[in-house]
């Protein structure tokens, strides 16, 4: 199988060819392309899997969006969906954190401030069993529409949240449903954060400019995600596992000969379920017996596209 | 695996050993974890199932929503949906009769109370035949609105109509749709019942207080629920099958270490169709495999509770 | 497994033993059971399928709701919609015709008046190739807000549309959505019908009384409908394969002791494509393998429903 | 297995056998249809699978439909969904393009103006490896309200800049979600297209007559259509896959006795998914199994179409 780039160069040559018989002009073409490296992550793994367990639940406006009907009159709280969400801390990302030791894999934990101060000793606990805490706003507001001022004090609030509870300085954002606005990309840069993942275009990091400096972007996804898919779509959790695990067999193909990310996204009162464990734990079992794939935190990749010359640059 | 609270405990002993390899950490904190009684069963089971049977039908109000379009003009009945619900007792609740007694389980019945009164003898034989009646309100009204007056006789007319039909005390409650108000508990603990349902915070039972007294929390389920699944999910029976066995896989591993309680929910006119039925019993045929699996009422699970000294209190 | 009507005969007797074992009190029961005639169809089948086929297209009104967005200005024709409709006529009931004949059994075909009229020739094969005509209305309005004069003038040009075509008096009716209005059952009496199928309230036919006579109720499903469960519920062709066979499963276990009726529904559109017929196909070959199951079409199931003293009368 | 069209020519011979025995009489009929050459392909291909793949994105309009909640404040841009579009051109297509030539097939493009103008190396690639260019409009404005000359305009400009941008000539059409209005196939034919894709009524090709000249209609698909079912009704991919092949098995049983063509369809961000492209390559690894299965561009089947005497004419 050849590559896009690799057509566009040969394309002068071949095109004649190729109107005749394209596979073969292509096959012919994969001898030369399989030794080129600039295609290879830079610590020499094959596909590289970044999980997301997002931390948000405790945070959460009153009678924020729940699988319970929204038709409740004005005034009152809709108590069962609050113990929907208390689920998130009380049995969902303390069950997940079992699953990543089990299967001996790191994550990275988007957190949302408000979330982290409600819940301080599990957040700490998710530091401390070696994960990545990174920043996902100080609430659960969307920010597309702040002010410059806004949006600065709104996501640093958020981010010295995490800082003090955990003692994890985040490198990474996410905003509220991947909505930044103009600015925000600008301001992460002035706070010191080396990347962000509300972007879904690509299937590997790539280098931005912010500032005028390197900026990385780690793709988030909406294919692979649990709030996408369940919530969202309706999904039973084995469409959830026959979709994703056919999402790692594309891009393990195609990593052979070029460089793959993979990411799958789950959240507290949802990834947290004992169905999605279940599922998530077949998942990293089926992955893990392909060779070459490895499990990186959001900061690791950031760090390695910085280091690696070969890396996107838009 | 490890579980959280354990963790905590030996979190400042091995967190150094921990970030150069957690999974050894863990593996071998394990071995001490084993023998812990406190996470048991009083009673030894491994993992206790409990199965709800909603009984609703003949109780519902005029043009109450179905699977047919809401579209109806003004001032007529929707007699095809009326039948629709009407299938809830002449075939729903006698088949799902059938299906308990084929597998040898009990279940717990949260019976409306103009239901029970518009199929007095079904109601009684759902009793007779050994299951629990709980109470689920006089009619089909949301009782999160309601006066504390209003909700108590709202509660006790419901409670009043199951026993004087059924013989049996109700000492459970599930509210409409799980919305409890915020005087629900205070009155159920007055009116003499001792758990309710209406919170999905946990997959074990645990205590609280109400009224100064112990009261216990039973949680329900809306992941393993035909209304929500098939009614309002769009399932198929065959996704119903695939994602409570998951949720049933997840929560047996657990329990080797910890209490773990599944809660599966059924309606009469959605549970109790043929596809639904044989689902079921697929998935009773399944659990019915493991060892130290066990089938109780919510009235047995919350007296358990209430003996159990480990029990989580809130 | 025992039934419901024969556990209540018995309960005084055995209640003392099933409290202290159900499962083995029952097993007992059903040695008694099996002998029992009245449960039987009248003809010796085992379980009796009835299926039938809609025939719709070409009479629907203008931009008529369909798998399209419902966003045109108001004004404009929705020409690949209408192209979608005529997909029923050129492809699905020709196709449904060849799998009935490959599988050799007779359907009931619910014809609208309008929809004969516009392709007479199809209507008339439907009837030269063995299946029933029965009557769906004039058109595709709703009847339930008729007038009886309005109503009864819209049933009859309906049924004498079908008639002057294709040759076959109808004697059963299905009435748009199946929202038949107060005088329905009525006006059908009146008409010389002898059945109608827009109840979903049993899983056997019954006999209720029109003008103190004698009328049939054929139950129809939407459980088992590709209108419901294809473009209602958005399933894919597998899961309304699981379903029908998880619904045929259950009511083949039944009908060892109990008379069973299972309705297969399809729309000339929506159960006519490949995938749909396909996976039709599938089933009838799963449902022949199993002894004593006959395909009916809906007026034999009424005439046998009315010549059987056992018969369920309401 | 007869064809309707047979069936009439036999219906007054075999009508009384066929009472008798249906089947019996059909069977017979079959050995005599085998030899029929009218229902083969002109180029003797048993079943024509031809695959679309909707070039659409860099040309969509500000905050264009997307998987994202439709919620945001006026005034403000969806850059998330921006990024979810950008996917369709930087990863979609070029994943797609390799999948087309793992498995040796050409497919038809249909390529919106704008999105054309925006990425012109990537439409000249489409070209170059083989496939077919046709129009879909300049941009992706509805077409069904425009005047003729608006609408000529329009028709035009999208088909010049195809043109201008890949040197290859469009003479197929796709309107904006299959909705041309009443003058769109006149103006076609006038500006020199020999065939539309946008009906949906039949499984083969066919001809009408568009200013007195023959016109072909390449039928298209909503039910093996990745924007239709992945992001219409929530499919996952396996949904997908086992659909597609159930409308494949179908039409390959019937392309035995009748000349049947399979559309499929996929649109640059959601086709081009890794998970769909997998979902793909198993769907064309499943097909190409089967003797007599051809794959072409819908310009060949509209030539060939043309060519043959036996299509049928509207």
């Amino acid at each position: 199988m050849t590559t896009r780039r690799d057509f566009i160069k040969m394309a002068g040559l071949t095109s004649a060819a190729m109107m005749v018989n394209p596979v073969d002009a292509f096959s012919n073409s994969i001898e030369k392309e399989k030794p080129e490296k600039e295609n290879k992550w830079l610590d020499g793994s094959r596909l590289v899997v970044s999980v997301s367990m997002q931390f948000e639940t405790g945070g959460q406006p009153e009678n924020a969006e729940s699988p319970f009907p929204q038709n409740m009159q004005k005034g009152y709280v809709d108590l069962p969906a609050e113990t929907w969400y208390q689920y998130g801390y009380k049995e969902g990302i303390p069950r997940m954190l079992d699953n990543w030791d089990k299967h001996g894999i790191k994550v990275t934990s988007h957190m949302v401030g408000s979330a982290v101060l409600q819940n301080p000793q599990l957040a700490k606990e998710i530091v401390q069993r070696g994960h990545e805490a990174a920043a996902h706003g100080m609430n659960w507001s969307s920010q597309y529409a702040m002010s410059y001022e806004e949006e600065k004090t709104f996501i640093k609030a958020g981010a010295d949240a995490v800082k003090s509870i955990t003692g994890f300085t985040p490198v990474g954002y996410n905003a509220n449903w991947l909505r930044r606005g103009q600015n925000t990309i600008k301001i992460l840069q002035e706070l010191g954060f080396t990347y962000h993942i509300d972007d879904l275009s690509r299937d590997e990091p790539f280098i931005i400019q912010a500032n005028k400096k390197d900026f990385v972007v780690v793709p988030y996804t909406i294919r692979c995600n649990d709030i996408v898919l369940i919530e969202g779509k309706n999904f039973s959790s084995d469409q959830f596992f026959n979709q994703v695990k056919a999402e790692f067999d594309q891009l393990y193909a195609e990593s052979e000969f070029k460089r793959r990310q993979m990411s799958i996204s789950f959240h507290d009162r949802i990834g947290g379920t004992p169905q999605m464990v279940k599922t998530t734990s077949d998942l990293l079992d089926y992955m893990k017996k392909h060779t070459g794939v490895t499990f990186k935190r959001k900061d690791e990749i950031a760090k390695m596209t910085l280091q690696d010359k070969s890396s996107i640059r838009e």
